[in-house]
């Protein structure tokens, strides 16, 4: 299937202090609605970045407790809509006598804001899936050398600027799979997608790399994957930290140059 | 009454490449959720940063269609709860009656995720809020001054790298008031809320400053309380640029240095 497209041209002035103005083409990231149903009921709505959109309706239905593994997913179809072709997704599901609409409703609130809402408190939001059981050890030296590689692929990010991006890599370092979204929680939803869907979940013995902050949705949606070791080129907020801790997830921040805090367990 | 911290000192483990590991302070950005109700009624959970929480729930209220001024509000009440104290708050009504708990049902999903759920098309959510009649005009030499402005008030972000924040300028380049939060929109919902309490809205003759990207969602929100003009440090994306020339907004990106680039409207 072609891939759609993540940017595109847009002519803007270019002011410079000490320069005459200038018209310029300029690559802007695309955001554009995409509808996600489960048999044919709307969920949620998410502003996402076009492209991998089975992917991301399968990882967001994941993360967020709707389906419980792969094989719950009979088929993913994309339904093309009078106004936006191709910005709605249907997740056929292989039991739907299973799929409580009322249970839903509520879960879709949850699921569109932070993963809290409709919980009686944080403690209930935090207990969604059960904690990695021991994080498996991580090298310093292979960790320093990851932002480097999510950068050389990180290809609409260099032309946009305007990109979050989620790498999974192996423990050895090598890069398994890349996503960019205009979200950060839309570009790890369609990374865990994309595992889900080739049976490779959990991911216990993978590192996942953000470009960005770390909040406690991201650990959260992590934990759902089994991910245990979580590195980000900028910082993690305090619920993060407190939700890996609980959950043995190694996280570490602040990951540049030759540095980085280790947030969460242990960095060998 | 006390502001509530915005970050916190945890302890890290800061490693360097070529020298041993060393246990440090760290601060971190302060992540809680918040439980926004309207007459009681739960309507949102927000992970927000603690502190200005009246003027969010205000805020978030006003710019997701639920109030639609400030004479809406009877009275905003903080409810402490057993488990977190500080973390819900309740929105009185001056008139219960007018208020359609089946119709926030809807809203509710909508707002917290991308104003955009449950609507039937895009076109139906950029409807929700009138365009500015015009931009007033702004120069180019007050807009290059701001991002310093920002980065001298900025106090939190100093501190954790955490945070993102919102400023509002009045034309003359003056900083008016600054939010920051975890949430770009929590921060922009803070920071409109404030003003809406205080009468100041709409903000027809202000600048909004954005310390990252402008999604969508931003440019709703800042034309909910009638902000014609919006600069970032960073991309919009394709979204934000469609919505702000289609409601007369003047945008400005990547305004860094001494360039800037006009992606709608103009700058003098």
């Amino acid at each position: 299937m072609k891939e759609r497209a993540t940017a595109k041209s847009i002519e803007v002035v270019r002011l410079h202090q000490r320069q005459a103005p200038a018209r310029e083409l300029d690559e802007v990231a695309l955001e554009e609605p995409l509808e996600v149903q489960v048999e044919g009921r709307s969920i949620a709505v998410l502003m996402r970045t076009p492209g991998h959109d089975r992917e991301l309706a399968a990882g967001f239905a994941f993360t967020e407790s709707i389906i419980r593994s792969a094989e719950d997913i009979f088929e993913i179809v994309t339904c093309p809509t009078t106004e936006q072709p191709g910005n709605s997704v249907n997740i056929i599901l292989r039991d739907p006598g299973r799929f409580d609409a009322t249970k839903l409703s509520r879960n879709l609130i949850s699921s569109s804001s932070c993963g809290i809402c409709g919980k009686s408190s944080i403690e209930a939001a935090m207990q969604l899936f059960p904690p990695v059981t021991a994080a498996p050890s991580i090298d310093a030296h292979i960790l320093l050398r990851l932002p480097a590689k999510l950068a050389a692929a990180q290809e609409t990010f260099q032309r946009t600027g305007g990109l979050h991006a989620c790498a999974l890599f192996d423990r050895h370092g090598e890069l398994l799979l890349l996503r960019e979204d205009v979200g950060r929680h839309n570009a790890l939803d369609k990374l865990i997608g994309h595992q889900l869907l080739a049976k490779q979940v959990p991911l216990g013995n993978c590192v996942l790399l953000l470009s960005g902050r770390v909040s406690f949705e991201m650990t959260q949606k992590a934990l759902a994957a089994g991910i245990a070791i979580i590195a980000a080129i900028s910082a993690p907020t305090s619920l993060a930290v407190e939700f890996a801790r609980a959950n043995n997830q190694t996280l570490v921040g602040f990951l540049r140059g030759e540095t980085m805090n280790v947030y969460a367990g242990r960095v060998g």
